[in-house]
């Protein structure tokens, strides 16, 4: 990498960070708040869009348009926005908003960039924890209640003694992946439910060894993918394949363990 | 109440007050530090135990000793220490240790205090979030990120209203009770997992309308009594007897949907 080119991410990494500051304005000023939430109706369960998502998501163009017209922008909340540049930034402003409306501080809001379809970089924020993670090619980073440190995966010497995560075991509405994940939570030592991003940051953190979901959208996986990658991790669909369109994500600690989890994933 | 009385009772919450500081010098030492867990193997399920668990009761018991050597204590990981006072500490250093282990932070130090049997006062800290909870007989408030609150229960118009809320759904190990659990879930908005006593303190918040869940034991509950009930909601077990003793425990935000809810569970 050249100096203009470690300048130009070091640029835009603190750029995202920014982006995390400008939505975590509208995402405080609702958490908690007894705002109502709407049922979109996309989804087969609940699925609440509130004030702070819009809002949130909002911010972020409005600041990447004023900075970046060029970019492309894409997000949960409001159709694409194509541009003539190289880069495009994939939005979630708030990645489980059941635990925001429920109040539970594990929503995260997600910042992802791509530079010609390639994960640059990511940034999940944490504003009422004040935790923030951070993948850039130069590795991942959290800054939060114990301060800023450089993250690894940790390895475990078998997928016995693994710990997995999943957002809601209910959020598997085909019998047969919800087969698949309860075989391989059947085959590890701990399973932990309820955290959305956040289990993604931990498993960057080397507290978690395995990620699960289903259906997750471009814009769930986008910035989780520098924050994993960075860290020593694999992201990937349960076939093994790119993550960037979503679908059925795992993450994993290694490459050594990726491979025993899809194996048992394939069945 | 003389003011006699209630200046005692101020002292003793700012004491529990002091001791979830203890605690949260010891919890915080250790949270994400990559410590080996132990499996006590007294439930069905893993069952860690820290020496955060261990380092935290045993702060808390000690300032407990200097300050009200005649006090009752009873706690998680060490013995009762029988006292000649009216007053019992119940604590449960970590509630949600498996929440600790994973890193996410919605694990939190349970205090209750108890006088001649009855709930006097309840804290429940997470010091991760710098988020506490304290229920006294003049009300339940939060201190946090978003400032000192006061906290009431909301009202919904009817159980398809409501949000459930339950730490994991394979706590419930008698298929009974899963089935109860289950036709409870059926009939709610929306059911959020993974949130330990953190759940109950949102529901004095007015954020969840019903928390459930299998199994507690009294040190689980002790502290959850005066931050729900100072805050207008019940708990009760699922048969409305007292929680004291632990057990299947519901909370409601109120005594009408208690009954409701109390309808359902009892099938």
């Amino acid at each position: 990498m050249t100096p203009t080119e470690i300048r130009e991410i070091e640029t835009l990494a603190a750029f995202a960070n920014e982006l995390a500051d400008t939505a975590a304005l509208q995402t405080m000023a609702l958490f908690r708040s007894g705002l109502e939430a709407h049922d979109k109706g996309k989804k087969p369960n609940f699925d609440p869009v509130t004030a702070a998502d819009r809002g949130a998501e909002r911010a972020i163009r409005d600041h990447i348009a004023a900075r970046y017209p060029d970019h492309t922008v894409c997000g949960e909340e409001f159709d694409d926005r194509i541009g003539t540049s190289p880069y495009k930034w994939l939005l979630d402003p708030i990645d489980g908003t059941k635990a925001f409306i429920v109040g539970i501080p594990v929503w995260a809001t997600l910042i992802g960039l791509l530079r010609d379809g390639v994960p640059l970089l990511g940034v999940m924020d944490q504003p009422f924890v004040r935790e923030r993670f951070t993948g850039t090619p130069f590795g991942t980073v959290a800054d939060g209640p114990l301060g800023r440190r450089t993250l690894r995966t940790r390895t475990v010497p078998a997928l016995s003694s693994a710990i997995l995560a999943s957002a809601d075991p209910y959020n598997f509405t085909s019998a047969e992946d919800a087969e698949r994940f309860h075989a391989l939570r059947a085959k590890v030592r701990l399973t932990r439910f309820g955290g959305d991003a956040y289990f993604y940051c931990l498993l960057a953190a080397g507290q978690i060894d395995i990620v699960i979901d289903p259906g997750l959208d471009d814009y769930d996986v986008a910035a989780l993918v520098p924050i994993i990658e960075n860290a020593g991790g694999m992201i990937t669909t349960w076939t093994g394949e790119s993550p960037l369109k979503g679908g059925n994500i795992v993450a994993t600690a290694n490459a050594t363990l990726h491979q025993t989890v899809l194996d048992v994933l394939v069945g």
